[in-house]
């Protein structure tokens, strides 16, 4: 059988897109995440009037992504993963503000969701692809008779990393660690390929 | 809805493989193609038997591979597309052959088939991942909730193409234009790109 992998973005591959828009434009308000509002959708709704009430229009965070750089040792980290076999990353922000950074990485597959901007460059609102979208990348490539091997980084990666044939967590946060103890973890790439190598070679 | 594009590799963005390799390794009869033997197996278990009788390993094809390069413009339309949108290439080639081909391309992902290759570097069989792969792709990512734009040269591409939200012949061979002539055909990437664009916008 083919292996694929099927990877989480933000705190994978690039830093927390939000938390930098809001450190690089100075707009606290930003920093909120769903630990602070747990309803996804409530959180973008506050984000988005955040956005305005700023006057902070797409063009106008897309230049602040482009200040950020990807995790070091990303970028090589992928293209050592892309010499030898197909990745797709499945991440729960949007195309148009991870555009950037995605350039910088190569620009691996990335499923995510996207914007709706008016003709000004406000940002008015936003589409979720779908519910669940990693674990619904994961059956679909197992579907087209791939073996998945997930990894990520956190809570919105569990039902990825647990539909995957291997898994395996990069970077969680301690609480992550200790809830899912059965997922093995990696904190630097080079750890996180001699998994994925032993995933494959299985 | 979120458009991806679905595509064909050979005759779209690259050579075809074979063909190339029957001319760069002066080895005749790797010219055959499904029109002199239609069962796939068949032609493939030919082909096989071909390059062990001429001594040819996996890397004496790659090191042949290496020297073909994608159709002129190729890279350049690629890139613009994907610095817009996702392509996923779906091919009947295999992830051995087409590697140093995707390398010239800038790596975009590719789903297609591998190869069994021994210690000695003898190709000894191969693995097709699943029939009408190029069908089954479209309909998973219909099922991610994307709008599929599929297009393709020949043949082996029609069961994408009736099944893609949009579809396109690229470069195809007048019999195909001729049996399918509701779907729109472009010779050039501009036009290619242009019918692309009014898909997405449609």
């Amino acid at each position: 059988m083919q292996h694929i992998l099927c990877s989480d973005l933000e705190g994978v591959f690039v830093p927390e897109i939000w938390i930098n828009v809001a450190e690089k434009t100075g707009v606290e308000e930003l920093r909120l995440t769903t630990r602070d509002i747990s309803d996804y959708n409530l959180l973008m709704d506050k984000r988005l009037s955040v956005l305005d009430a700023n006057g902070l229009t797409l063009a106008d965070i897309q230049a602040v992504i482009k200040k950020i750089d990807p995790l070091p040792g990303a970028l090589e980290f992928l293209d050592a993963i892309r010499a030898e076999r197909q990745i797709i990353i499945v991440s729960d922000t949007f195309l148009e503000f991870a555009g950037p950074l995605m350039e910088k990485l190569g620009r691996p597959t990335l499923f995510c969701n996207c914007l709706k901007v008016d003709g000004s460059g406000r940002i008015i609102g936003y589409e979720l692809r779908q519910a669940d979208g990693k674990k619904k990348t994961t059956l679909a490539l197992q579907n087209l008779n791939y073996r998945v091997i997930a990894f990520g980084d956190s809570y919105n990666d569990i039902s990825m990393l647990q539909t995957a044939d291997s898994a395996f967590l990069f970077r969680p946060p301690e609480n992550v660690v200790q809830e899912f103890p059965q997922i093995p973890v990696a904190y630097e790439y080079d750890k996180l390929m001699g998994l994925i190598k032993g995933a494959v070679s299985s």
